[in-house]
């Protein structure tokens, strides 16, 4: 089929945005439109300085044989920033304080548009690495972990707390739990990584870090390495983390009766005010 | 920030992609791009043409003072053809069996690129009904229930097997799981549905119907609705299922001593049959 440019432009925009991180060679959009690859070539360059302008991520051009164009996904720091005073300004809401120092974050995390723009912004941290895998401890940190996921265009895999007939035979390793003391058990299939593996670790909540320390040693099992770790929520504690080199987006202080609480900005952008502009 | 056509078209297409299920007014638009209302009108034109003849789903015009434009995430039955056939060649290598008639999925499940399809697929034939929450059971139905949720810009619900400090107080019923006979429990936090919702009830995998059929009572004890069902794969029995009227993707035969299976269509392509050509 034959397209104009602007159908074009509609289109391939699009298609480079469902396909993060993936190196799309120009013969695909030409077949694909018809075109002449220096129609392509052009259409290209009108994308990209779009993308790059309005902080959507960067379009990198590789060269060779095997080159063609792959769409990094970034967001700008202004709009993170934006979005982290939303969500504190969501999470400060007096109801949300639970027993045991917890914060009902469900509802939040919840919201496919809050859950993505939340990955958009972790992936915008690591964009520059290497991530083959994203890893995260069920059930509430899944959601935040398919988004980063889906920001790099890698799987997705999911530590449990028992071994389950649905994923054939396991590795397990007990740790200790950092706030309740306790030892607790992790699973992973024993199929769902290779050794090399770079694994981003991702979780919801933390405390202690236990469970991040946890899946950073369940990793050494497979010969698999950790390549980041982040958490949208870690608590502010005198005593000292279990695990350090993580990224967290916001931090929830309480009082000493657990009567009341203060959502502030994680170190999150300690590590965005690294990145050059794009 | 005043942007020519060609720039205009690469944000906007990426603005609505984003938004799926929501009015975005003229306004938003010819505000963004300091551009003439007649100007976006065009666009929008060109980014409907484009959108209805890719498959990539409807631009659909809503008139008056509240009005805009609203994108529908579709996809073309050809292309959830092949996704399907993908997706069985995939499933059909014969080391999946597990032991006791289940299949090993969850590398595929932990691909974003397939759940995200299998998302807009779910989606596509649910796109001209309204939703209002997707529903799904811990823990592997948790990223295709997102992936749906995200088409439809709705927040997803997570039925857990026991109440969580994290989630405040629960409403819980007991069930029996169909293949299994035991009773076991399901529990969802009281503040995560409203009165009146529709809900979507998504899973990985059915079996004689146990689990749909608890979340469907489930709604009762909210005052919610069934607005569907859909799962990915389910068995192929000779017993009847303990609910109708769900859809599925894919569909797994056993022989008798567990040595071999086949995955076959599901019954999704009769609803899609249904759905007028966007």
């Amino acid at each position: 089929m034959k397209l104009k440019r602007s159908s074009r432009l509609v289109d391939m925009t699009g298609y480079l945005l469902q396909r993060p991180h993936q190196i799309i060679s120009l013969s695909t959009f030409s077949e694909r439109y018809g075109s002449a690859k220096s129609s392509i070539s052009e259409d290209l360059g009108i994308i990209k300085e779009n993308f790059e302008s309005q902080g959507t991520g960067r379009l990198v051009t590789i060269a060779g044989a095997s080159g063609g164009v792959k769409y990094i996904p970034y967001m700008e720091m202004s709009d993170a920033k934006e979005l982290m005073s939303l969500l504190s300004g969501q999470l400060s809401q007096s109801d949300r304080l639970l027993p045991g120092g917890y914060l009902y974050m469900t509802d939040i995390l919840g919201q496919p548009f809050y859950i993505n723009a939340i990955g958009r912004m972790i992936s915008a941290v690591y964009s520059k690495d290497a991530i083959d895998v994203v890893m995260t401890m069920e059930t509430k940190g899944i959601p935040l972990a398919y988004a980063v996921a889906s920001q790099f265009n890698v799987p997705v895999v999911i530590v449990r707390r028992s071994s389950k007939v649905t994923e054939g035979s396991t590795v397990s390793i007990n740790y200790v739990s950092g706030s309740s003391k306790r030892i607790q058990t992790m699973v992973l299939p024993r199929r769902s990584l290779t050794p090399g593996s770079k694994v981003l670790i991702i979780d919801d909540f933390m405390k202690a870090g236990g469970t991040m320390k946890g899946m950073a040693n369940l990793l050494q099992e497979f010969d698999a390495e950790v390549a980041g770790m982040a958490v949208f929520v870690e608590t502010k504690d005198k005593a000292p983390k279990l695990i350090d080199g993580y990224l967290s987006l916001l931090k929830l202080s309480m009082t000493e009766q657990e009567q009341s609480f203060a959502i502030e900005l994680g170190n999150v952008f300690n590590y965005y005010s690294l990145e050059e502009k794009i």
